[in-house]
């Protein structure tokens, strides 16, 4: 499609991602952005890394959730903001909402690690906890919601969360316009569509690709067939790409992806490994499929400057033993 | 002592120190000085953590192996250059070797861990294996010494070293100049030595303070009766740090340090946790010495900017599971 029809189609404009970022500024992280001279000797791709590990409550989501909840008015303001997440979108709306002083009502699932519970008490949100499938999330969500009047953010499949992501890849290109390709993980798809307007607004020529575990393939799918398909099986330790894509995030992806790169649960280990090993810092176990994909499929990238978002680095250390087990 | 006093009776000069830095620069990562707001928050304490997990190598050790092998005459390099060491030292050396292309020979105890004896091996360098004793560690040394006529570089008693290792605390009062006190962890004590050094060349009012396992406990013992001796027993996670120190090591940390405050094993992987899960980086144990020493003696520190030299981040992945088992 050609760029300036595309534009007027567009339900994000390059003017809203510019000031969702001076909107969030003020409460996130400039991360850095890291190289890493052994991992680009080894695959011959040069890789520049953007730490969201480093990012508040330590992953991504925090753009999103914060540019969600600061175009909200006085008065939706005043009644909070709700969610149903066990993961980092939780502890995103979380700390937007006591930076803010309103209120947070998370709904999570009872599956959820109680870290991820006491994270998000730790910030002062009230926590509901409900069965642990999707119909029991949303009833509890919508009684919340109709109970105190807080306003729903969805993870992903909102246009403020996915605008908000989208200031990452801008990050990055500001750092290293001379960039060829970016890849991100894909879950809900709010990163990747994000990185995708991001890439089509602040550098056209910029390719973009997603990474998805073998063990999670929903969004391989839905790309064939155009449509939001499930995975065939769940199966990965990249446990927070386990989400289908919406509608809004599969919209925008299908406009603008080079590709979506499956890669397998060993390819993710040992991607985590080199990053553990060579990069001395911690990740998620999802935040590293970009990088073994980009391994996987070395002929698509040699030679060439390859962005990988680090997503997060909110992980359960002890679940370091079943990941590294001893020999 | 006086300063004046003191200065002329030093054998390390500030232009040693001034010199060592430009000399290793071009060889060297200029490495960040992180801080972390829960970590302040919760102790209180405003803690500048100088990062040399990301160091080339891993660890701070190759400001020193650097240093002293960039001293070394043509005609002395020209021989190679070789120590014993099972750690990063072993592996500091390989890199110097590689980097201005001269053989370095390093002996290595037989109890080394493979991955240890193949990064070492990696950067070109020859590896011999010996028993796993001192006597036999210097006897292997000492033969291929005489064989080859390579220069002995030991990894602490040396004035070289010790010169390369104070560059490291001079970086950080570059980026924080207000800095009260600086606590390093102390095994050989050549960072600490070189810490002491920095601080009373470059900030004279600078506290240091080393921190030192209590399974690994010579430095204290050793401070108090004014010469080297050994630990009455050893058994600690921080593997960095068994060592004792050296004359020529003691002889400066007596003359500079506020205290060397002992901590606990499980202080130290508390302090481990703390830096994975909220600095969301890899650390190895032995650096965390400061940082737990740190919060057990939180009224000596409570309000002060306090630096900690984050040593090195080499570590074992498969012993993760050990450090945080699963519930």
């Amino acid at each position: 499609m050609k760029a300036n029809k595309l534009e007027r189609k567009m339900k994000i404009s390059k003017e809203d991602i510019l000031s969702a970022h001076e909107r969030i500024k003020p409460y996130i992280h400039r991360t850095p952005v890291m190289t890493n001279q052994s991992i680009n000797q080894m695959t011959g791709i040069q890789f520049y890394f953007k730490c969201e590990n480093f990012q508040k409550i330590g992953a991504f989501k925090i753009r999103g959730g914060m540019n969600a909840t600061l175009t909200l008015s006085a008065e939706q303001l005043k009644n909070g903001i709700a969610t149903h997440s066990s993961g980092n979108h939780a502890q995103a709306l979380a700390y937007a909402a006591k930076t803010l002083g309103i209120k947070a009502y998370i709904v999570m699932p009872k599956s959820s690690p109680q870290v991820k519970v006491d994270a998000v008490k730790g910030y002062g949100a009230t926590v509901i906890i409900c069965e642990a499938n999707q119909a029991a999330r949303e009833d509890a969500l919508n009684k919340v919601v109709a109970e105190t009047g807080a306003e729903f953010i969805h993870p992903y499949d909102d246009y403020r969360v996915i605008t908000g992501q989208a200031t990452c890849v801008k990050e990055l290109l500001e750092e290293v316009p001379e960039l060829d390709v970016v890849i991100t993980p894909v879950g809900g798809g709010g990163l990747l569509s994000g990185t995708c307007l991001g890439a089509f607004y602040f550098k056209p020529g910029l390719k973009v690709y997603g990474g998805e575990p073998e063990g999670a393939a929903d969004a391989v799918l839905s790309l064939q067939s155009g449509k939001v398909e499930k995975a065939p099986f769940i199966e990965t330790i990249a446990d927070g790409l386990l989400t289908t894509l919406s509608e809004q995030t599969l919209g925008i992806i299908k406009e603008h992806i080079s590709d979506i790169l499956l890669v397998s649960e060993n390819e993710i280990i040992n991607a985590l490994r080199l990053v553990y090993e060579r990069m001395k810092i911690i990740v998620e176990p999802s935040c590293v499929v970009p990088l073994a994909a980009a391994m996987r499929n070395a002929n698509l990238f040699k030679g060439k400057k390859v962005g990988i978002i680090l997503s997060g680095g909110n992980v359960d250390l002890t679940k370091f033993g079943t990941w590294f087990p001893a020999k």
